[in-house]
């Protein structure tokens, strides 16, 4: 198999926009291929991370981009894997360049979610569930990710007071974040008194919906060293998924398809947690995070929740975890999250995050979830 | 690259059905995994084509067919390239297992449309186009086919009844079909008396909305021959796309994409038209076949609306070209259609294909486009 490299990237911010994915699209393509300094003629396809794009009257994404960046005539589809979405379609794009298939590729996803009421966003969200057991009966990803909550403080101990400092932990990392759907710091006290959702958890644990989009170019390494660029290693790739319906799996504090395709990757690329300087989890609950942390390996079950309270994953700490702010700050418009971890991920490994570098950051790896774990891909990457 | 190759597959009838694409689809899956005698913990994943499972609230399909098939950690994509998203699935699985990344994958789709209204339904499909500029302001595909074909009878100087003839022909290949939405013969004259969509193109014109799944299995040779399956090679694989809205197009009487697909795909497989014995062509409409055959290479310009009135492209001509019944009889379950186009030339290259067997099937090519060509894959198969 050959090296595969991101070469370029760009995202737009992530927030709520009178722009159409189509636009968010083609902008996030468009600026990853300046990023990149490659001839657009040279795209051999385009990945595309997108799961609601249907609420917008408009599918088949593919040719309307590629219209627009003026390669026509290059493949693009777009994958659906809910909120995983963004790094399936990264992972396809690996596959075709390092299985020889193509020698360069664009993955990228978005999401435009804004124009639509909580109620029916929502309702659509929960479209990536078990419908007919889980979002048809009531019960959408709030309600599931509680359970998921609840499990997990009845095994573990946790408190509500552990969430809301993985919340408080995002939201500083995404006030360093211009790109960021809400930048602003909040306080323990500011979740605990924030509106109920459901119980455990409360708006201040959960991400906001957001429109953005995010897009990276990925080549072999001979074309990131004849454009001179410097490139950033895809080490590990993986995908896994898990039974779909939460109420069937034997426990609900864990995602199986986080572990598997997390000891995927991490065996491809050759490294354990204690290598991994830095990386960016699926936090689209609190809950999510500190389970995220647990199934990957980087923590023992029962320590997630408190890692933040306890300073370990703030950028400064032993294991820093969403420096970028995470779903929960930075933003979560679904199809785009995954490739958005990428870009930031880039960024760090380049140095060039800014207020929110993470020191001697080498290796990092992104951690993408769909639904409850239905769907998971990991990817690990290195400079 | 390894050697790929289909040693299983599946269909559901395709029709009206009182089933969810979840049902469908976890029919077609576990049919063709029993066809292929693989042990279903050796498969790698599973691409789905589905262009519009979203309207029946249900997205993320991987996870629940592959918890119904009892392997939930397979990872499972849901792609979409509109009409093409079956054949781009199976582009996909081929590239997985081509470049080295798994030994046995699925590739399937489906789609359930019956419960949608003909206006609602239009308007779905319309969502594949380019919406801002077609869709959205009432043109929808029947009136995009009907300017492709205003432009072709405008150029070659064809007629309605030459279309009519397509239908007729594939009708009759229909009729012998068990597994076709439209198991019944029609005349010239019904075809000219049918109700007029969009001028000139008629009711008998168009492909019927179906619902349905499909789905094979690929592997490598090496699999192939420990299972003791009679292989099916793929022996070419290319994707492209054109501008995605019509009016943007040079030309409004062929479809780009088409043309550079094949073009690849055959090269791959070492053929030219005329080492190719039949055809599975995207016929959602009658010009739509002619347009194929023509952009294929298998006839000049001009020539492929009057194949079908000349026997050309009959079971017994000299390029039998939807022995199946194609999209127009055999139906057109959005995204199973690509996939079901490889289950039939499987069947008829293994000379399976009962009394719409083609003789002498030794190599075949599959068309799958999506839209009005936005997209295209292309297969050669071959035994």
């Amino acid at each position: 198999m050959r090296k595969v490299c991101v070469i370029g990237a760009a995202s737009t911010k992530y927030g709520r926009f009178d722009l159409t994915a189509r636009e968010l699209l083609s902008d996030a393509c468009s600026a990853a291929l300046k990023d990149s300094r490659v001839d657009p003629k040279r795209i051999d396809g385009n990945f595309i991370g997108n799961a609601f794009s249907i609420a917008e009257k408009q599918g088949h994404l593919g040719p309307l981009v590629m219209t627009t960046l003026g390669i026509p005539e290059a493949p693009a589809y777009t994958i659906e894997t809910a909120c995983a979405s963004g790094g399936s379609a990264f992972r396809e794009a690996y596959v075709n360049i390092a299985g020889g298939f193509a020698d360069v590729m664009l993955a990228s996803g978005v999401e435009r979610v804004s124009q639509l009421d909580t109620i029916t966003a929502t309702s659509y969200f929960a479209y990536g569930s078990d419908y007919t057991y889980e979002g048809g009966n009531g019960c959408s990803f709030p309600g599931l990710y509680a359970a998921m909550a609840r499990t997990y403080f009845q095994k573990f101990g946790a408190t509500e007071e552990d969430l809301a400092a993985i919340a408080v932990k995002n939201h500083e990392n995404g006030a360093l974040n211009p790109k960021a759907h809400i930048q602003k710091r909040i306080t323990v006290e500011d979740v605990m008194k924030s509106m109920m959702v459901a119980s455990p958890l409360k708006l201040y644990d959960a991400c906001p919906f957001s429109d953005g989009a995010a897009a990276v170019v990925l080549a072999t390494e001979e074309v990131a060293k004849q454009l001179g660029v410097e490139p950033v290693y895809v080490m590990g790739s993986a995908r896994a998924g898990s039974i779909a319906a939460l109420h069937e799996r034997a426990d609900m504090a864990s995602i199986p398809s986080t572990t598997i395709a997390g000891e995927k990757a991490m065996k491809q690329a050759k490294v354990t947690p204690k290598d991994v300087n830095l990386l960016e989890v699926h936090d689209c609950f609190t809950i999510a995070e500190a389970m995220a942390l647990e199934d990957l390996g980087f923590l023992k079950r029962g320590e997630g929740a408190k890692a933040a309270a306890q300073g370990i994953t703030r950028r400064d700490g032993r294991i820093p975890t969403n420096a970028s702010g995470g779903l929960k700050a930075k933003g979560h418009p679904v199809g785009a999250t995954g490739i958005g971890q990428i870009v930031e991920l880039r960024e760090q490994l380049l140095g060039k995050a800014g207020a929110r570098q993470v020191k001697n950051a080498r290796v990092a790896l992104a951690h993408n979830v769909g639904a409850t774990g239905g769907s998971c891909a990991v990817h690990v990457l290195g400079v």
